[in-house]
């Protein structure tokens, strides 16, 4: 697999080496000196005969002994050129930092394309450009000059190199873990974010993936990835760029389009990726998911030594819907027996001082707590380590055998324990202890908690796994003659938007229940349409040249009688005229009245990262003002559509309210899952829109529907 | 003024003064002493001699020297023997340690009632109890026990001990800023938030205050004082117990009751409070806020020497508010000759490698982008301080003189710099340089970018003060002599609610626009009143007996019709009869059916923490779903009666959408400030509901009515 061979390459040429300190070209060799690589380096520089002891070469392809890969950090202009002398060499990977390819607009566009040519017309295959570079901790290969990395099972993927820089030196200040590998993926020019993940799903010295995003080239392809992988490693996800000026950020940064940050995040977490938006806690989630086994149950359990902390964790838990179970009776007992009468011996605990004067109580309190079943993990906020610092120093012994006890009771009991600590920057023993013993400490209440919080969502996606979809769509699959003929009938017009009656014939193809709608080119038409239908109908213009029926006066609604239907038609086909004079009317729609129901709109669209996905929310202003919807990236599973109709705040109308019956949330998961089947038989459909769709007590019925294509 | 007496006393007694290390009573002499407290210290305790070189006192009562105020580490049970024997010797202030009080429930509310009954009787006031006790750091009078505490201008209010450590240790480890007092506010059994606020608000050596709340005793004092403070100094407050979970654990904490935390943010941000709901950024904002000019105009340039920290704090600027506003040509011209040609140079700036090589262009660019008429304040992020550190030692040198220059930049222009380093914990020179020129730096991007939004939130309120009110009510000011009859005559009848008829009678009086319905006790009556009305009717059943008219049948709408009304006359009093038959049935409204309009429900209620509140929102789903309603403290200003309609997020619903006409929002501002001097008439008034409001597009009308008293 190539990304293994980049990542793990036994040797490096260093093109444009350097003997100037500030320069890229001496860092690298510097590092990878420093750092002990095993592998051979090959500074090349047709200015210099030697860089630190080593022969410099005027060209890659001028290096007697064999060459992996070339780290480039010549400027994009020369980069073509340099490709062309590696693959004289049989290089078959690079490293390219400059920046100037995609992220600088229609120029660098040109530029990268041809750089593409090249390396693929030469086998080669590139990291970045416009990255940081890359390392494997395993190997001791750094090519990124960032010194004293500490290794551990974390594979780092950033599309910053300042965002890496300080992730590193988080985990070098105050953490035991580290990394196994970095990849600076930069502009994903040619290597792309699913692929770097899917060799660090197999690899064996990765046991969790941290990843900071600011846009993705093949979010679809990343996220069949993604979902393979969470399975057996948890991912960890920031993405940035979700505000508009951030976006813009993102832009004149990496190149890529930044996406509807919904569908992002909804997709992400589907994919059972744990996304955060904050900076801060992003390398301590991926600490703890790599250290401690994820929460079964989402209930989690504070033990306090005061009322505030354990008041600001239970808001922070609350917000991030883990849930707090009373504890049995009998662990409340235990409780009562080893604290003071004052303490609350319920979920939150609050030893209330029972720990001032022995602070191994904190073990025993936690031996209790997580024998209780109702407990999946517990969150311990407060003081703790910092007894012997702040009371006696006799108390420090005391929280070390806690710390040891505390360590086992993790492995014993299979369940996690994440600890806040006031005094963690004072770097107590105890604190270090626990860390060893892999249960995580942090100083800050709202960066437990998220981790706490992550447990607990890995824990909850690990155990719905098997319920959900997994990306992978089947163009075709179901593709029908007759809805074949329809779209090439469409393309042959030279037309990209279907027919209202059009789009309904294909929906009722492939079983989606649309109302019983007839063409009518006459008013005597339209007249039998609805005798035949014997109930009130609804007139609709059908013009290729009219796309907002109402905004052409195109729409009456509520006609009973002969007469009504008549003047209906006439007036319709008048309005139409007047609208556009030059419009192709192909006649009036005659549709029944449609039943009372409850009014949705279903959309799909195809997004710029993530392809095909699909919209539901409650019709009128709870979608147009509120923006009450759901997203979710097609294909969708029955689990997922239900999920998905959930997910809408407003949903507790289609359960009935203010007297209202229930609706048939089935047959809206039903139609749901049909959309999805629909798109994915037919790729060229680039939007659709049912809107409104009815949901009655039974059944649901689409009242209109727009489809259009793909431009050719 | 007691507050200042007790805060700056001269002399304290410590009851239960002892000699074990792990004592309170131990702990708070060491520390007096340790700190070199200016006044006189005298232990307290039956069963000693000597403490620390002390003699030690029986009893207060038994000190010959005068006594201003008494540290209390007894328990509960002793307080009120203690207090008299206070008393005795002249004592005006106690500090009570123990818990046991209202937060344990009914005994615990008893043993308060004894307690300030004592104090009350004796004029000694009390801070806490349940409190970790107080210092003013000026006069090193130090009643907590918590060491090394740094003086500074940050008065500390916390109603946990735990969270006053958290702040102080904080302050200590990464900020040259301090405190000036703290006070553990307890249980506020005699002194309350308000009364301590007041004194911070006239304290010279106070520039900021820096609050921990979980529930407040008497929230509009305090409202109205900070509304006053925040004019001069800057407020940060963190409230916990928004969760209900929370709320649990406050209450066994303090035992105050958490009110609604939508009415609790939008008070406290109303009178110009910087509510965060973060711990960790809770004394960063502190420190900021009392070290930089407010942002004038809400808007904030990024400059970054990396493109990922910089995507990150525009996306969480973005939330918090703050425009990111253009360059100017003439800002980005100077920037692009001093900048690399990649270098992005509108906002957020990105250096692009421009600071690399010398750090002191940080200083120049800072120095042109904040002479930009369009910027208001700037936050530098990224590795600034690090440059020395992990490239050449050399640039320390320039990256000082950066600092230098930076700081007396912030003083020329008045407009804030706020810096991210990512090298921040390696304590570098230059950042210590920073820091020494009220330049705050922090390590986390989260929390920078928090600072600067507390900067510009500031600066908003500022620049808004004149135009709010000040929740000061004038109870019974526009009271009317018919409008006291109504009240009094409900209470003669021995009720708590009004009827519609009565409701919408009082609303009248005070001129709100309400439907013209009369009462009809007969059928002919009804048909009557219904002619002179010449439009379609509604009938509504009348009678104390029946509150939920729907529920009993009694509403019937839409009558022409003699025939039609007659009938629904007899059928509502028949419906009432079968619902209640004990009922007493007053008649039946007939009302003239509304003319269209977009239903709006407006409610008053009184909360426990802060008093009379208002609420708003637009009718059906949109209050009753998806909660979208916007609360206030009462009384409201027109500004504010605005900006609470601005404030739903359904508003643009008023505005006009789909075709619909633009609705009347002025009279209905013009509804809510009734609603609100209605309230400050009749204190007797609970709860009131008006549901619906009609908002038409000329005026706007209140068809049905409830209001509901006070328990006499």
């Amino acid at each position: 697999m190539y990304v293994e061979k980049i990542l793990n390459a036994e040797s490096v040429a260093v093109v444009g080496a350097s003997r100037n300190e500030t320069k890229r070209g001496y860092q690298a060799i510097k590092t990878l000196l420093d750092e002990k690589y095993e592998g051979a380096i090959y500074p090349v520089n047709p200015k210099e005969k030697k860089i630190m002891g080593f022969t410099c070469y005027k060209k890659v392809s001028e290096i007697p002994e064999p060459v992996d890969i070339a780290l480039i950090t010549t400027p994009a202009s020369t980069i073509t050129r340099v490709l062309e002398d590696c693959a004289a060499k049989g290089v078959f990977g690079a490293v390219i930092i400059a920046g100037g390819f995609g992220e600088i607009g229609h120029e660098g566009k040109k530029r990268a394309d041809e750089m593409i040519e090249v390396a693929n017309r030469n086998n080669i295959r590139i990291i970045g450009p416009n990255t940081s570079g890359m390392m494997n901790m395993n190997q001791n290969m750094n090519l990124v000059g960032i010194r004293d990395v500490p290794k551990g099972d974390i594979a780092l993927l950033s599309q910053s190199g300042n965002m890496a820089l300080t992730l590193i030196t988080e985990a070098k200040i105050k953490s035991l873990k580290g990394f196994s590998y970095y990849v600076g993926v930069g502009n994903e020019s040619d290597i792309k974010f699913h692929e770097y993940l899917e060799f660090f799903h197999k690899d064996p010295n990765t046991k969790t993936i941290l990843m900071y995003v600011e846009g993705m080239r093949d979010g679809r392809k990343f996220l069949q990835q993604a979902y393979k992988t969470t399975k057996d490693k948890p991912i960890v996800l920031l993405k940035s760029g979700r505000s508009l000026t951030g976006k813009k950020a993102a832009g004149s940064h990496t190149g890529a389009l930044a996406g509807m940050s919904e569908v992002a995040r909804s997709a992400f977490e589907r994919a059972g990726i744990i996304v955060t938006e904050s900076s801060d806690s992003l390398f301590p989630i991926a600490e703890t998911l790599s250290s401690l086994p994820p929460i079964k149950n989402n209930n989690v359990a504070i033990l306090a030594d005061g009322g505030g902390h354990a008041t600001i964790a239970a808001d922070l838990l609350s917000d991030l819907g883990v849930n707090f179970p009373e504890l049995t009776e009998k662990t409340q007992e235990k409780l009562k027996k080893i604290l003071p009468f004052s303490a609350t011996v319920n979920n939150p605990v609050d030893v209330a001082g029972g720990t001032d004067a022995d602070p191994t109580v904190f073990a025993d309190c936690a031996d209790i707590i997580l024998k209780d079943p109702n407990v999946g993990g517990l969150l311990i906020v407060g003081l703790f380590g910092g007894y012997g610092i702040r009371f006696a120093e006799s108390l420090s012994l005391m929280e070390e055998d806690a710390a040891h006890r505390m360590g086992k009771l993790v492995r014993k009991r299979k369940k996690p324990i994440v600890l806040h600590s006031l005094f963690s920057s004072e770097k107590p023993h105890s604190l270090h202890l626990l860390r060893y013993y892999n249960i995580p400490v942090y100083d800050s209440l709202d960066i437990a908690s998220k981790c706490m919080g992550a447990l607990a969502q890995y824990g909850n996606y690990l155990k719905s796994y098997h319920a959900k979809t997994n990306f992978v769509l089947n163009w075709g699959a179901k593709t029908k003659d007759k809805g074949k003929k329809i779209i090439e009938n469409v393309r042959k017009e030279g037309r990209c938007a279907l027919l209202e009656n059009e789009a309904k014939c294909l929906l009722k193809l492939h079983g989606m229940p649309v109302s019983k709608d007839k063409l009518a080119t006459t008013a005597d038409q339209a007249v039998k349409i609805a005798e035949k239908l014997n109930q009130p109908v609804a007139l609709k213009i059908v013009s290729p040249d009219i796309l907002h029926k109402s905004d052409a006066k195109g729409v009456k609604l509520n006609l009973s009688t002969e007469e009504q239907i008549r003047e209906a038609y006439d007036t319709i086909i008048e309005n139409a005229r007047i609208y556009d004079p030059e419009a192709d009317i192909r006649g009036v729609i005659v549709s029944p009245m449609a039943e009372e129901g409850v009014e949705v709109i279903i959309g799909t669209k195809i997004d710029d990262q993530f392809g095909p996905v699909i919209m539901c929310g409650l019709g009128g202003i709870l979608v147009e003002i509120i923006k009450d919807v759901s997203f979710r990236v097609l294909p969708i599973s029955p689990t997922s559509a239900k999920k998905m109709i959930e997910d809408i705040k407003s949903v507790p109308v289609l359960n009935g309210v203010r007297g209202n019956p229930a609706r048939d949330k089935k047959a809206l998961k039903r139609l749901l899952i049909m959309c999805s089947d629909l798109i994915e038989s037919y790729p060229e459909i680039e939007e659709m829109d049912l809107n409104p769709v009815l949901v009655h007590e039974k059944g649901v019925s689409i009242v209109d529907a727009r489809i259009i294509l793909k431009p050719e």
